[in-house]
């Protein structure tokens, strides 16, 4: 068996590596411009060019910069395209990807079931703010969602204007500026149950995929806990390994 | 919107990289064994150590070579922790992970369905071999499995002996020396039917995750479709994004 040998220290790369990401975190490197160039921050931290630019990859597969060749680096912004890739599954049996369009039925801040306040790590007394929304694909109600946050980072959402945009990650950054940098998702088979009938118009009982969704931030803390019905008689979900 | 800029060529690493893949795919490297030194295949190209090292990392990230710090580069086996990490998804619902453990219900050689030919990409005429089994997880029948790969490839995996590896991958790579590098896979819901009723102790119309997965070569080969259908009570599909 090859096992890749245990490391009792951490990389140059990798320090430099979390000493940038300090600086998107923090904000100082806003989402969407420039970072300065290599030799600068290579000079910056007295490292070679060669290991900036090794931090600089990790950073870049991690999604949280974007390398433009011969242009510069820049912090990754949750553009629609981003979200949707790194974040949507769903594709059509056929192949063919749709973007959804949603429709909210519910918005409401409440206090948290004890499930929510150990996925989101909530503090006593914190409440939450509760999205329920439907969306469709190619016309058709597909997904069923529950959104769950905590009001305390999302001071405001339970009342921001209508229409919500489809990928409430851009809006989490743009208003609250929240990054959603992964996720952990949980698939199961349930049974449709009466609400499913209403809102996926499919009969009660129905096969349906039930995806449990953490999102973490940057720093690895769980800003969103997401629970999405879909009907997969047209759709799947896609995942390359 | 921050896109990449479109490359018109392929950077040097790429170029590095592509040609140490094929060395891994001709077989002149050996799955277990040491490459050359950094500095050796450097020399070799004719490039500098830290292009050839970002083709190595290119590799490394596509888990075809494992890099031991201070020590070399080994082409990667599918030994079964790998094999299990990189393509078993399933996880207990408190989080635990389990070994399965298999049992054959059926081998067999036979004419391939259109869906069949379709998918692995077979000629006119050829042959596939079909493998039914259920995998067992903590005792109990969690997972019915029909895997299907071409015969021509594959030739004698219908009377090799018997218990065949838990991952067969590792088959595959030891005795037809073809390693499995990626995989898709298409997720759904459906109803258990009479063959899910018998084998994996379900009522009959049962939510189950259905896995619809197409493994591929290091080459982007079809070798293997397998369609899992998997009880999710006591488990679920985990995906990290």
């Amino acid at each position: 068996m090859n096992r890749p040998v245990t490391l009792t220290f951490s990389p140059l790369y990798q320090q430099i590596q979390a000493v940038l990401l300090a600086r998107v975190v923090s904000g100082e490197w806003a989402p969407g411009t420039f970072i300065p160039s290599e030799s600068a921050l290579a000079k910056e931290y007295a490292v070679s060019v060669g290991t900036l630019r090794k931090s600089l990859d990790a950073l870049a597969s991690d999604q949280v910069v974007i390398r433009h060749h011969g242009k510069g680096t820049v912090v990754a912004t949750h553009d629609t395209d981003r979200s949707l890739f790194q974040f949507f599954h769903l594709v059509r049996l056929d192949g063919k990807r749709s973007l959804p369009s949603s429709r909210v039925l519910l918005r409401k801040q409440r206090a948290p079931t004890p499930e929510e306040v150990k996925i989101l790590a909530l503090e006593i007394g914190e409440k939450v703010i509760h999205i329920k929304r439907v969306r469709d694909l190619d016309g058709s109600p597909t997904l069923l969602e529950d959104v769950v946050v905590s009001a305390r980072f999302f001071s405001g959402l339970e009342i921001a204007p209508l229409p919500l945009p489809n990928t409430l990650y851009q809006l989490y950054e743009k208003q609250f500026g929240c990054s959603v940098a992964n996720a952990e998702e949980r698939l199961s088979a349930v049974a449709a149950n009466e609400a499913d009938e209403i809102h996926l118009e499919v009969k009660k009982g129905t096969p349906l995929l039930e995806i449990r969704r953490i999102a973490k931030d940057l720093q690895g803390r769980p800003v969103e806990w997401r629970v999405s019905r879909c009907e997969t008689s047209q759709y799947c979900y896609f995942n390359e390994l």
